[in-house]
Order: C-alpha cells, then sequence, then structure tokens
C-alpha cells in the first residue's frame, strides 16, 4: 500500500459503520495517510473549519452541513444514492464513489454463484432436500445460458468479464443503451443480475411490465438496491409461476422485516445485504489517492456526476 | 462433431440409462457414426461374434461376459470403479474412461459454486433464511481461501486452473504425491475439494483421522464417490463442531435413504449426484475417437490400468 504524506490533516469519519468496522477503517485508513487524523462527528464538530474532507458511509442526515472548508465527501460505499438524496448535503462539495477492488471482487464472485446456481440447479436441489427428495435436472451447458447483466461500470463489467470466462452467455445493458435496448434483451434473458446504481430513471426498473418480458421460468438477481425491483410485482411473478427464482440481496426495508413473505418464499434466496462489501484494506488507499488529489488539486477519482445521479 | 467412417459396424449399448437418456445417446452416437448398428443386450445376445466393441454405462454385472470379438468396453461414464469390481468383465479386453470436455466444465462448475458458497458463506446464509435471521458475516479475499483439491486427472486440473483464476490459494494433491504430502497439505486447507477416482488406496480416504487434521471450521466437498468418505466419521466431525461444512454429491448408497441424517443435517448440503454429467453431444465424439482408434489398431484414449485402477 503506498503512504501519501499529501493528505488534509484534519478529516472527518462518520457513518454507519459499527465499533469493530470503523476499528477496521481506522487502522487502514491510519496505515496509508499517517499524517492525517480521522475525527468523529462530535469531536470534529469542536473545531469545523479544520475539516476540509469527510470519508463517508451513510452519514446521518444533517452531518455534512456546517463545515466552511469542506471540499470533498468521499463514500466508502459504492451506491451514493441515499446521500443524494439528502437535501442537506452541500451543493457545490465534490462527492466521490467509493471503487474498490475487493468489493468488485466480492461482487463478481456473488454474481458467479448466483448464476451458477440457477443455471446447475442447485437452488433447486436446496428445495428438494429440505423435501428428501432425491431427483437430478438435465445439465445444461453453460453457453446454453444467456444472462443479462444490467448496468456496465466497474462491477458490471467485472461480472460480465467473469461470465464470458466460465462460457455463458452475457449480454450487458447500460442506462445509455437506452429502453428500446432494454426491451430486447430481457426478451431472451435467462437469468437477470442487476448491477445498475439507484437513480431517478432505474428506481422501480423490476416491475411486473419488465418481468412480463423476461422468458417463462426466468430468474432474478438483484444485487444493487431493493428499490430498483417492486416486491410486489415480484411476488406475483414468482407465484403465478412466470418467473423461476429470484436472488435477492437487496430490499425496500433493511434489514428484511420478520414475516416478509421472502423469508419463507420457497423460490426466493434472501440474502443479508452481503453481496460486497468495502474491503478497509485496499479502499483506504483509495481514499488516500483521492485525499492527495484533492491537495494536489488533481482531478478527483471516481467523482459522482449529481445530474446523473451516480 | 466429426464423423467417423471408421467404426465397428455392431456395438453393444447397455447400461443403467432411463429412455430418455438412452435415446439423447442414439441420436448423438448415430450422428457420430453412422454406419454402427447400436444394440441393446437382448438384440446383440443373437449374434455375439458380431460385438466388437461395447458402449456402457454401469452395465448389469455378467453382461460383458460371453462375447468372443470383444476388444474394447468403453465406459460413458468417467469413474469406473463399478466396472472394474465386477469379476465377470473379461481380463483381455481394453476398458477406456470417459474424458468429456462437457462433463469437465460442469465439474469445474460445481466445484467454483460450492467453494464460492463455503467462502462468500452463502450456506450459513441458507439457514439463517431458514430461521429469518439477518447477519452478516466478515468478507475474506479469496487470497485468503486454501482449497485442497484431492486428484489432478482432467477434472482436477480444471477444477485448480478455475479456483486460481478466481484467486484461491489452491493445493494441488495426487496420489503419487504420496501420504506425507497429503497430511501436509490437509493441515493447511480451509476448503477439501475431493475429485479422485475410487481405488483400494483412496477408499475411506476421508476418515476420522483426516478430518481431525483439517483445521477447525473446515469444510469437505466430496463430488467423486461415496465410499471415499466415512459417512460416520464425517457426521461425527460435523456434530463435534471441528468440521463446518459438507457439500456432498455422493453417498455410500444412492439415492440417498429417506431417513438418511444427511437430508436434515443444517451443515450438510446434499445434491442427487448431480455435480456432472457426461453430455452426449460431446462425449460421442469421444466414443467415436476411441472406436476409430480401435478399427485403425491406434493407442486407445484414456485406457484404464486395472492395476491402479482408473
Amino acid at each position: 500500500m503506498s503512504v501519501s504524506v499529501n493528505a488534509p490533516r484534519d478529516v472527518l469519519l462518520c457513518g454507519a459503520l459499527s465499533p469493530d468496522e470503523r476499528r477496521a477503517w481506522l487502522a487502514a485508513l491510519a496505515a496509508a495517510m499517517p499524517c492525517t487524523r480521522w475525527h468523529d462527528l462530535d469531536e470534529a464538530r469542536q473545531q469545523p473549519e479544520a475539516i476540509e474532507a469527510a470519508v463517508v458511509a451513510n452519514p446521518p442526515p444533517g452531518s455534512l452541513q456546517g463545515w466552511p472548508r469542506l471540499r470533498l465527501i468521499q463514500s466508502l460505499w459504492a451506491g451514493v444514492d441515499r446521500l443524494l438524496a439528502d437535501p442537506t448535503v452541500p451543493q457545490d462539495v465534490a462527492v466521490a464513489r467509493m471503487v474498490d477492488p475487493a468489493m468488485t471482487q466480492a461482487m463478481t464472485e456473488t454474481v458467479l454463484w448466483a448464476v451458477l446456481g440457477l443455471h446447475r440447479r442447485f437452488f433447486a436441489y436446496a428445495r428438494q432436500q429440505a423435501s428428501g427428495l432425491w431427483r437430478r435436472h438435465d445439465q445444461r451447458r453453460a453457453d446454453e445460458v444467456t444472462v443479462l447483466v444490467l448496468g456496465a461500470g466497474t462491477m458490471g463489467s467485472a461480472a460480465i468479464e467473469a461470465l464470458r470466462q466460465r462460457g455463458y452467455a452475457v449480454t450487458g445493458w447500460r442506462r445509455a443503451d437506452g429502453r428500446p435496448a432494454l426491451e430486447t434483451c430481457i426478451a431472451q434473458a435467462q437469468i437477470v443480475v442487476n448491477l445498475l446504481p439507484l437513480t431517478t430513471l432505474t428506481r422501480g426498473l423490476i416491475n411486473t411490465a419488465f418481468l412480463g418480458r423476461l422468458p417463462p421460468g426466468a430468474a432474478v438477481v438483484n444485487l444493487a438496491r431493493g428499490a430498483h425491483l417492486v416486491e410486489a410485482d415480484l411476488l406475483a411473478a414468482l407465484d403465478s409461476g412466470r418467473l423461476g427464482h429470484a436472488v435477492l440481496d437487496v430490499f425496500e426495508t433493511e434489514p428484511l422485516p420478520a414475516g416478509h413473505r421472502f423469508w419463507t418464499h420457497p423460490r426466493v434466496t434472501v440474502l443479508p445485504h452481503a453481496a460486497a462489501a468495502t474491503d478497509p484494506r485496499s479502499a483506504a488507499a483509495v481514499v488516500a489517492e483521492n485525499l492527495r488529489r484533492l491537495c494536489c488539486a488533481e482531478p478527483l477519482l471516481h467523482r459522482v456526476d449529481r445530474q446523473r445521479g451516480y
């Protein structure tokens, strides 16, 4: 890991981190930027004019207001939809997303696991085990399975590459490809993997119309944001038998509430928002690089376009 | 697919094939060897001297006796342990295993899926879903996970290659490496994947002694033969908490009997011997090539060494 001496002296570190997570981040950030002091919200409020940068993970609403010299808000997470939805986040301060190689690899692993499980019927075999049923299903080759990956940024591209390496027939779709292209892709997709950023254009994308265009028995893997998917529409498509299976890592409400039908639905796999986490050990270097760029007035990495929403 | 005119005119096709499977094989074999007639056991017994080759999938004991001109027994399956255990199989007839690229890819997919599931705790999340528990586990990088692959033939090598591509720390062990090397490998393996052939030397290999040498919390993936593993020893290791999880595709008795503890054990994943099947569409070309070699007196592919047992 490179150690940068070009870093602001005082940085705010705040957000939804457990004590263990905060410790891990502080250790990794201190190793990457030994001359920087990391302040929690209470400490930082003692000397607001000292804070030039904030490193945040879902910070509480309002926490990014009141820093006269703040120039960079660096997210520790890839998705900045909640951050941008907070009207108190100052509009004139740069926001950067996290693109962490370890997170990209973790997401690729989750995609690969879900697609292998759907293609090779391992989710069906798990259901069978629960009822003591020994029954083999036909074995398809990977090149007979069409996978549509929604989102072709860093994570989408890595997932597409890994799926192609395993022989799958993969199509990638990004917003810039337009809606007509999406309709065509959906009609052929046996497995849809959602890795899109959540924006006004992608919210509720996976709804009855979307699901109705998929070939019968198709599967949906949502690893992006719960609000991409209309949960009632998904349940209806599963219950009608049109949709074969759903692997869901994200939900309208997280943690997924007790009693939610997803918990017990035989064709839904619930993951506790665990598809891919930032790894402080590699992500600290990304933070350090952006803080160095801030100090040296160089263009920031992964800067968010607020208009676009990611 | 290449079409061979050098093939015996009359070939016995017999074994444990369902009517659908037999139809698929006959279609693929006929396409690859259009001049060959494929006989079932009853038909072939009408003219035993016509049969020069037998293409078999777990044939009934005694079925390979009484063919005066038989020169090749070509298995449709990779494992020939049951075939070699039948004392009525003539000793002077060549036996060939099936090495089908589609089966190798299917096995690699199953290995990758099982290792990803263990590494990323997806089996644990499935258990959590069953009890409505939302809890995230620590995310390890692939290079922090040590995988030991037992067996380094075609399937073992392909699995090792795919796991390395995903970043895992992989060790391969083959019988020729010797027992002391195995002991060293076991002590470091967080995940053991068994792809060995079943022989007198590998039967019962995964027993209490083997499991006791694994690091605490390790996992076993058995995709080879049920008899490689002592089921009572595995259950004891799981129940003591020493072994974290087992993914089992093969069993002492198949189908796995109703009421067997594996069906309901929370730390056992049961697959119905579905890790990798031969695909007639690609395997027929392998059969055609070996029958051509038989006709042209060229060395056979994947010929079994009966002393060695595979």
